[in-house]
């Protein structure tokens, strides 16, 4: 299964995200910044968590040098702008997916690639929409670079995900965290950020 | 002042450790790959720790991304010599020198940076008596490849730390710090490890 047919969102993002990113975008930049670090994070933690998965950490090493790497690049547009790497309180989204990740292995590693995978998912979509709809042509170019690594990153995850388990087992659960995500964002959160 | 002036150690390595290394060449490859993922670790943890520190999340960006692409290229070595990416019980080195980390700011980022440098500082003089004893021309090649780097590194968390506070606290800070090192280091380590 190549990452480009891996639909794994349950709902579009509505269009009350856009009209709210477009107004801020300097916010949703910030925002971005912030994630490209976390996502850095994210696959660090990972393989300080199972340091001898050699076909795991082979990919997280990948994928976190990927992050840092956007994360400086968005930190370049940042500058650009005039915009200082302040403190930007998170969209509930991050905590509350991570909060549904099970506890005990091998549970623990099969959700965390799935999240992993969810929230890379939906920042694909996102980061889509603003270089379809960014009214700055530089500005949305940059914005559909990124887009194509979110999607290879939701497929490395899913494919990483895929060896953990069967994989009626991982629909299934899939399938469960793909509603959890769904609901969170049901609601758009007043405040604008990628994953309000 | 440039990295290459900077004398950070109190002591030079002794030749035990370079007879322990030699014959555990295997052994301390592996640590070394620990290493890089360590430093990675590091570099980010003190990314999530100042996120708003423009100057510093950029060289710590910077540092995180290459310690990445060691890590990756060590890796690479362990494969190539069929040695899985086990896990192995570090060296007392890297805990008992975190635990002269001070708790409150701005001690606290000072010591980190300092305890990065010591550490760089130790690795690339370690790395650099591999690279010149080592009996297999292409691993020592690698060595020393790996020598250069630490050497920047060092300086780079020397110059953050020379941002933080005076130079003469700097110093007496660095002295007293680098005395620790020493003194750990001074009893060699019964396993093989890169900081036994």
């Amino acid at each position: 299964m190549s990452a480009t047919t891996i639909k794994l969102l349950k709902t579009p993002t509505q269009a009350a995200w856009v009209e709210q990113a477009l107004a801020n975008l300097d916010t949703v930049l910030l925002d971005h910044s912030h994630c490209e670090r976390k996502a850095a994070g994210v696959a660090v933690n990972l393989m300080f968590r199972y340091p001898s998965n050699a076909p795991l950490v082979r990919q997280l090493t990948a994928i976190a040098q990927e992050e840092l790497a956007h994360f400086e690049q968005v930190n370049q547009w940042l500058d650009r702008r005039g915009i200082p790497l302040a403190p930007l309180k998170a969209a509930p989204y991050g905590a509350r997916l991570s909060g549904q990740i099970r506890r005990h292995e091998p549970e623990r590693l099969l959700d965390s690639l799935l999240v992993a995978a969810l929230i890379e998912a939906r920042s694909h979509e996102r980061l889509g929409l603003l270089g379809d709809h960014c009214p700055e042509p530089e500005l949305a170019a940059f914005f559909r670079s990124l887009r194509a690594s979110e999607a290879r990153h939701y497929g490395i995850y899913w494919l990483l995900a895929d060896r953990e388990c069967d994989r009626l087992a991982l629909w299934h659960r899939l399938d469960e965290l793909a509603a959890v995500e769904a609901d969170i964002l049901d609601t758009l959160h007043p405040e604008p950020r990628v994953h309000s």
